[in-house]
């Protein structure tokens, strides 16, 4: 690495911003000033345009991480007496049942392992078996593992059932194909930290307008009501509460560099090849990944860590860090991994780069891999 | 104002923020990072240090505004069972009680008027007449006029009958002078972007530690939960969900400079300098501020608008941003106002060319004022 220079964070989000995305945050914006609710409404009008979502969606902006986000939609959009279906394969759907229960909203879940993706099979057993469902939250791309669920087919599975689905696509968005209008889906959650390669500190819900149009009053709490956000923004173009100003501006240049990329398909692309890469450099070195290959999505990639008494996690994030790399532990109970990820502003030299320096810090350490 | 430069907010937050503060956001950090978590850890103890509470207190950020912070404390801290006396003289107290109602916790407002300050002697009657009472939530200086209640007094007040005192302290901390430690406040709220003159995007609770930690599993939020943030934080030295990491930064930076400056001292001074630089500037152009100066805290100034049938907000606000200024509408229901903020990274030099700029705005309008 360059001496002074940053290393490359291999996290999925916060990640390595464009110089151009970190220098939009050198203006201060008044919350009020036109000139930057033009900015929100660009952005917000930007982000349905990527879902493919103008017709039957608005686009409602959240303060705060995307968990912040997910909270504010599931407290809104869900009525008392309905009951959510929430497959299960990680931490983020873990979450979500959490903030179901918090909120004491009757829920069900459905458990998988892992690495095992939910499918529409299982949801559509899952919602015939129990009348009283109303509602699937899925997280589309659960970040824990990197696993893909498969959120079209769900969709289908919800619109032919008349079941409301909400997804929390935090680390898919901008990355994988999402079409919004005609689909099943009736709110889609991201974060302008992830794939849109834009700062941490803002959300966004996705939300069918006729949906959410009939939400007034139902949120739990006031900060994280999504209706009173919409409402207030379509009668001022401002914020609610003082807006992240700097990550509004932040996300609108990288969304700027986004389009001038190619859009989602560009990106996706990308990711793809960062994440070959990566798994080809990993392997080489005798890594192996925590997922099949067929359901593994082109963000994060999970892999087993090293047996050997050699290796600590600790020491091997330590030493990679000193060659320019920032890695993420990982999230499995069960089995030791850790995760790196594959996306950012970087390409697939960077992540030759990193899988070299993580043999060096492997070498360094004394861990032999290759059997 | 130099062409192409950026216009001075005179708005309460977001502001104008020194060029140091805004550099600081030209890097990532990673949220897993011991880097970072240094960061935050500094910026905390700090913040302690800067409210006098280092012995009996623990700081606790939180993503999002300062009303998500508001939130996090009172939904958190508050047990059922309780009643919640608010002093109520504007927008922030109102907000206060709205929070209040929609997590279902019992209050009862003491009702002033928006230019009548909350005192001890008012707080005292109410506690007195209602043993049902077990907390106060105060608004050190409502920013919807710019008026000091009497905190010292108040929280005096509260710990000698055992109640206790929860405090937006949102526009005034970093500029009054606040003594937690030995005090009978049990939590004070603020913001980054408010008079520590960072970026918009976090809010934080220095709360009493016996307090807090009593408060696990009370929350009505998993996002707002302020006790589980805390043990965390303080088991993993980081955030819960990911933090808005240029904004931490930036903050950490804009707290370099308070410190640098002299601390609440000389910040609470430079601010005196910059109200009263504006109310004579306006004074002499015919304005009248809409509250007596002996409540007036040095922070944001309520003017009268013109009685003129020239006179339009929305061109006025116009006029005097293109001379370089950005306004802040008044926010009373009752007396047409307009709000001038005295914080920032600005010094008198600003307020005076300000008052001058709405003086030239006021002629192109054609609007009179000296009677």
């Amino acid at each position: 690495m360059i001496i002074g220079s940053d290393p490359i964070l291999l996290t999925p989000g916060p990640l390595t911003t464009a110089p151009a995305t970190r220098a939009a945050m050198l203006r201060d914006w008044g919350s009020w000033d036109e000139a930057f609710n033009r900015i929100t409404q660009s952005v917000c009008a930007d982000l349905l345009r990527i879902a493919q979502g103008v017709d039957e969606f608005v686009c409602v902006p959240m303060q705060g991480s995307g968990t912040f986000a997910v909270e504010a939609a599931l407290g809104s959009l869900i009525a008392d007496g309905s009951r959510v279906l929430v497959p299960n394969n990680g931490a983020y759907c873990a979450r979500i049942i959490r903030i179901l229960q918090t909120l004491g909203i009757a829920h069900t879940e459905l458990p998988l392992r892992e690495d095992q993706p939910a499918t529409a099979q299982a949801v559509a057993a899952a919602l015939d078996s129990d009348a009283s469902i109303t509602h699937v939250a899925l997280v589309h791309l659960e970040t824990s593992t990197g696993i893909l669920n498969a959120l079209e087919d769900i969709a289908e599975t919800c619109r032919s059932r008349g079941k409301r689905l909400i997804v929390d696509a935090m680390s898919a968005f901008g990355a994988l194909p999402i079409r919004l209008d005609g689909s099943g889906i009736d709110a889609l959650i991201s974060a302008s930290g992830k794939c849109l390669e834009g700062p941490p500190g803002m959300g966004f819900v996705l939300a069918r307008r006729t949906l959410l149009e009939d939400c007034a009053g139902r949120a739990r709490s006031v900060a994280l009501d999504l209706h009173d956000q919409y409402a207030y923004m379509r009668q001022t173009s401002q914020w609610r509460f003082t807006p992240p100003t700097h990550v509004v501006a932040a996300l609108r240049a990288a969304l700027d560099q986004f389009l001038a990329e190619g859009g989602q398909r560009a990106r996706g692309a990308r990711y793809r090849n960062n994440c070959r890469a990566l798994i080809e450099g990993m392997c080489a070195l005798g890594f192996k990944p925590f997922l099949a290959a067929e359901v593994q999505a082109p963000v994060i990639v999970t892999f087993h860590a090293p047996v050997s008494p050699h290796y600590d996690f600790g020491r091997f994030y330590r030493a990679v860090r000193e060659a320019g790399y920032v890695l993420y532990p990982g999230k499995l109970t069960h089995v030791e991994t850790f995760r790196v990820g594959c996306i950012g502003a970087i390409d697939a030299n960077e992540m030759h780069n990193a899988a070299a320096a993580i043999g060096r810090a492997m070498q360094a350490l004394g861990v032999a891999l290759r059997p």
